[in-house]
């Protein structure tokens, strides 16, 4: 397999508004360094792909507003690497074009696509079994997808149901769920036969290309055009992209799909999806308080997560299970495990004040 | 009574540290404007006495840190109005001071000394008591007091214990307590021979003086002097006020003379001594949450109190009986009423993190 053929497409759109107010409309999640290790979200995760994908082959899909702040963060790529999105879709008009912009450069592309907001912590794992994922799918017109093994009866992630076992580690799939409820959920893991998606998916760009045809037909008119590659891909994009559906890769073409594989994998994966996740992937003091960043003086508190601005100081006494966050102008203190309530806080937020807080 | 023998000393010195971190020892308690009125405690304070003080016989005593705070606030006064005191000292050294600079201004004066941070709501009923307070100082050498009717058995107070009757409002004072327990506290509201002791003293120039003289002997030999009113008074000072003893003006000489008065009157006076006093005093949402300055929105929660910067959104659920205050760099959440141990925070945070958030 030609190294030069594999592309990775880094999905970096998001607003991560579960993570409001670290995580703001103007400076999102995947641009925020959580853990303290001097490289974010995106630029670990372009770090991982750049060991085994040419630097030039990956693409970073986001939108336009975010031009600067990629730019800022990765100065490795070129400007050309990135896909500026002119509106908020969802992830399939996102893969479509890039699926698209892949196959003008190369028909031979294998490609890797990526969140660009995920935790990886075992990453030679991790790039073992994407580097398998390419030779198959190098080798398959199939259309595959990384499933993790569950440790617990986690609510917050879809699950894939595997099917025949095509060898140690790769299967065919059978079905993709939404997030369960905890009784299915816990029903899920206990029968062995779902894992977690992960939300990574790997094709070659004909397989996905064709896949789009068939199963996002509308998506596939409104985008196909000989544009792609030339210097009038953007303003065809600008005119284009707004027109497709707002339509998830999973929901649109995943689940319909019936040549789906998932190669299984144990690599220390989280999606960072909830302030919950974090703290438990976070390191803890004697009370079981996770301090990511500002200075504090904690009193009769425990199992409270806690984000100010480096040079901010908070004294807490009696809170027990909370989320203190607080960036810029806003302030959040909630129940740690109440934050699926958050998005209506920033949409309560946006009603009374605007965007100003958002 | 000729107007121009009367004064008003002004206590403004104070860091206000049961109010941190809203008050910072660089801006504390007195210059704030609590309640959204425009006007801060202290010039507050100078708006009411000026009504019946003429300017220039209004004295601010304060730390030479505060002086441009003092300057900026009450643009009204002369510099030589401000007495600077160059180290931190009790009541008594500040009261001996500006009553020897009186003195050396005019003998014949009548003085009304307050703190610079209390609240009082009728301010008609308080002037009228304050002018016939400062006829009863100018004709008779004895020592007055303002108590206060208690409404509850408040333990923050110190309480003054009524002897003869002289008039309708005017007792000889039978004995000075310090803050009761609150056993102690409801047997003196019970009794009725106990007044809250408000901290505003009246006397004449000379009455006081002589009791300097006698009870506070220490004091008076280091600070009697005849540098005062020339311009040899402040190095004076700035060498002599620091070899002072660190004592209250109750302890040292109010508790001992045996010429103490007390003038009873009612006039919705409180020392704004705790935040729970601040959240009684305020206007509650239906909730009963007190917000007193900053955006906010909550959720499932009661009987807070809250202060952040004017152009910041608080986002709360869940708490009840909090107080979140926030000032610059510090955010301080603790139950309201464990108020007594921001002192303890304060003094935490000074020993963690030196002066920087203090």
């Amino acid at each position: 397999m030609d190294k030069n053929n594999n592309f990775c497409v880094i999905m970096s759109g998001g607003i991560g508004s579960r993570f409001w107010p670290i995580s703001r409309t103007s400076y999102p999640k995947q641009f925020l360094d959580f853990f303290g290790t001097g490289r974010s979200l995106l630029q670990q995760t372009f770090d991982r792909f750049n060991k085994i994908i040419p630097t030039e082959n990956i693409i970073i899909v986001t939108n336009q507003k975010y031009e600067a702040l990629i730019l800022e963060q990765l100065p490795e790529i070129n400007k050309t690497q990135i896909l500026l999105e002119p509106t908020r879709r969802n992830t399939a008009p996102c893969i479509a074009w890039a699926t698209y912009h892949i196959l003008a450069k190369n028909p031979k592309a294998n490609i890797v696509v990526a969140p660009s907001d995920h935790l990886i912590l075992n990453e030679d794992d991790f790039l073992r079994i994407v580097q398998d994922g390419l030779n198959f799918v190098s080798e398959n017109d199939n259309l595959l997808t990384l499933g993790i093994k569950p440790n617990r009866p986690e609510t917050g992630y879809g699950y894939i149901q595997v099917d025949n076992k095509i060898d140690n580690k790769l299967y065919k799939v059978k079905t993709f769920t939404e997030k369960p409820e905890l009784d299915l959920a816990k029903v899920f893991v206990e029968s062995g036969e779902f894992y977690w998606n992960s939300g990574l998916f790997l094709w070659n760009v004909q397989s996905i290309t064709k896949a789009i045809n068939e199963h996002l037909p509308d998506i596939a008119i409104k985008l196909k055009s000989d544009k792609y590659n030339t210097v009038d891909e953007q303003s065809f994009i600008d005119e284009s992209f707004p027109l497709c559906s707002n339509i998830s890769i999973d929901f649109g073409l995943m689940e319909k799909a019936d040549n789906v594989y998932v190669m299984l994998g144990e690599f220390g994966w989280s999606d960072l999806g909830t302030w919950s996740s974090l703290y438990d992937l976070s390191e803890k003091d004697s009370e079981k308080n996770v301090v990511l960043e500002g200075k504090s003086i904690l009193y009769n508190s425990q199992n409270n997560i806690i984000s100010l601005p480096k040079d901010k100081l908070v004294v807490v006494d009696g809170l027990d299970g909370y989320l203190i966050a607080q960036n810029d102008d806003v302030l959040l203190i909630c129940k740690k495990d109440d934050e699926h309530t958050i998005r209506k806080f920033v949409n309560d937020a946006q009603v009374k004040y605007g965007d100003k807080f958002i």
